[in-house]
């Protein structure tokens, strides 16, 4: 899968945080030239121990790219003050939101927006900072460019082959196109998790003890870090605000169908408005891309108790594997107060016989 | 695990789809002697083909105990028919919603309310019908019992057993907690997740290309079937809308904030709602009990790429097993337009290190 290296350095990386430092790491992987910048000289030692690239010498050269990885809220004047520093690099950056950044720094009458690119690779981890940085954090994600009408085509190529080279995704798109679709795949969801989280505060702990997999799955993003997300949502408030809007149309209709169900349990028309909402669901949830990038898929969901010992999913899937099942998604179910875990084995429809018959043959109890 | 049967025949099983068929099956195989009920003749003669029980004979003795499993609109109907036919018997059910069917049932002037506990299993799949029925489908999940103030403790007891014969955990609590219960747990975050997927039906294919596994989680039920959740949000419409009316009370105030950083990036007070909105949000999923029904816990999540390939991710869970490492969670995401998945392995914090190092000896990649 290694293909020629196209980037060419030096490159300076502005920001040396999980995003840069990961940068940096995946291009000195590569052989480039990295050169490391940071407000905090601890910062920027630290990546350098981290092997993410060097520091500056004294008459260091112009780079060719600078990539920006500064926090969301500076990340506007970084930009600028890179395209007025060196006037003949290509500048990135890696900000999650893309609309107001390009306004601000247009507004400003900064030089060199012909050479500036915005980017946002879709990749991340649960822990920030350097030391948890990868040289392989986007390894097959999509990195979205969002170059404006004023952007050279040798610019855009010159970020595209850093996307390519670090094994992500170019996605070429407009910046408001761009702060839109985050809006409705990152943004929203992660206020909707958050309010439906909220909602358990005030629960007594017999009805929380109540809670499966749904609400499980529901809430999990409600546990990222709110400082984080204060930035993002400020930065994208007019997109993510739009889209919520419309969600709480909806979500009127629904309040007022049921409390017209409450009042009457027959009352005309109020099922048909709830079904029109959960069939929105169903067709919405239908949309979002399945393995591998491709349609949608219902896979056959096959559930197993596994004793909660090491080794023992091992076991159930080394059958699998010898029996020429493919394993399409994996999940672990835990029962309350016992130890063995439920695991919830999706294939594609034709493999469930063979994959029934293959793990009663193992002694495998399957469960509902 | 294998405890005394308690549970004495014949039980009358009412109503033969997935949960009716189940609680055959489970009591048939503990030797228990299950008559099956049903308005169609075919459902009742595909439960009795599948196991799950007898047909009623000429001279049937009355059950000692009848369990509705009756759809949610007819349950309370079809409690008051049990209760008027078998004066001895005690009566359960195992609708989703539990406060209106009593309250219909108290208002209809029934006689043997003292003989009725109404139940619900936290169980299902995502199949219906008897067809995917199985004896041990509640196995290891909460059974929630509503004895009204009517019931007679003897009566409690014997519903009681049914659970635990069947493998289930009992939790006694008043109807109306049940039902608020539901509400927080199930109901409100399937509407949240159909409201949050419907968003999807007006986007780009380019923007929904970005999904993440955050979308993937926040919508996954949102996928189930319309017409059965009409009828539970409507059975329990009073209770879904009360939490309904709060969440929207929250959602006011973020798109409030959001409107206002979007006319004002520096709007002062707005970024301090959108904390507490999200802050809230740490805090309510923070209350969700982990594995094994105990305190939630953080795990360290460890991400490998596997090859998409029979036995890859087999051989990397016994190398796990081996080491002595025990896997607390494990989920597969899909890379696009590549032929690897990444596995995100959960583990206790301190086995993080070794998870690590023994991954890397077998030659893992790990990812970001």
């Amino acid at each position: 899968m290694t293909a020629a290296v196209r980037t060419r350095g030096p490159v300076r990386v502005v920001g040396s945080g999980l995003l840069g430092a990961s940068v940096g790491l995946g291009l000195r992987g590569r052989g480039v030239d990295v050169v490391l910048d940071d407000p905090s000289p601890t910062a920027r030692a630290l990546a350098r121990d981290l092997g993410a690239g060097r520091l500056p010498v004294d008459d260091e050269p112009d780079p060719v790219l600078v990539v920006v990885a500064a926090p969301p809220d500076v990340t506007a004047d970084v930009v600028a003050t890179a395209l007025r520093t060196w006037p003949d690099a290509v500048v990135t950056d890696v900000a999650s939101v893309k609309g107001r950044p390009l306004a601000s720094l247009a507004a400003s009458g900064a030089p060199g927006l012909d050479r500036y690119v915005g980017g946002h690779p879709l990749a991340g981890r649960e822990r920030s900072g350097a030391v948890a940085a990868r040289g392989d954090l986007f390894v097959g994600r999509p990195w979205v460019l969002t170059p404006s009408e004023h952007a050279r085509p040798e610019a855009v190529a010159v970020v595209r082959d850093l996307v390519v080279d670090l094994g992500a995704a170019p996605v070429v798109m407009p910046a408001a196109d761009h702060d839109g679709a985050v809006a409705r795949v990152s943004h929203v969801p992660q206020v909707a998790a958050s309010l439906v989280a909220a909602r358990l505060l005030d629960a007594e702990d017999a009805a929380v003890a109540l809670a499966g997999q749904g609400l499980r799955d529901v809430t999990r993003v409600a546990a990222s870090d709110p400082a984080l997300w204060v930035q993002i949502l400020g930065a994208n408030a007019g997109p993510v605000a739009e889209v919520l809007r419309a969600l709480r149309g909806d979500l009127d209709a629904v309040v007022a169908a049921l409390e017209a169900l409450s009042a009457d349990a027959e009352a005309p028309g109020a099922r048909a408005d709830l079904a029109r909402a959960l069939d929105a669901g169903v067709r919405g949830q239908a949309r979002i891309p399945g393995k591998h990038g491709a349609a949608p898929q219902r896979f056959a969901v096959v559930t197993v108790q596994v004793p909660d010992r090491p080794g023992e999913l091992a076991r159930m899937l080394a059958a699998m594997g010898e029996a020429g099942v493919n394993l399409e998604d994996l999940r672990l179910e835990h029962v309350p107060d016992r130890l063995v875990g439920l695991a919830e084995v999706s294939v594609v429809p034709t493999s469930r016989e063979r994959l029934e018959r293959v793990l009663r043959a193992g002694g495998w109890e399957l469960a509902g």
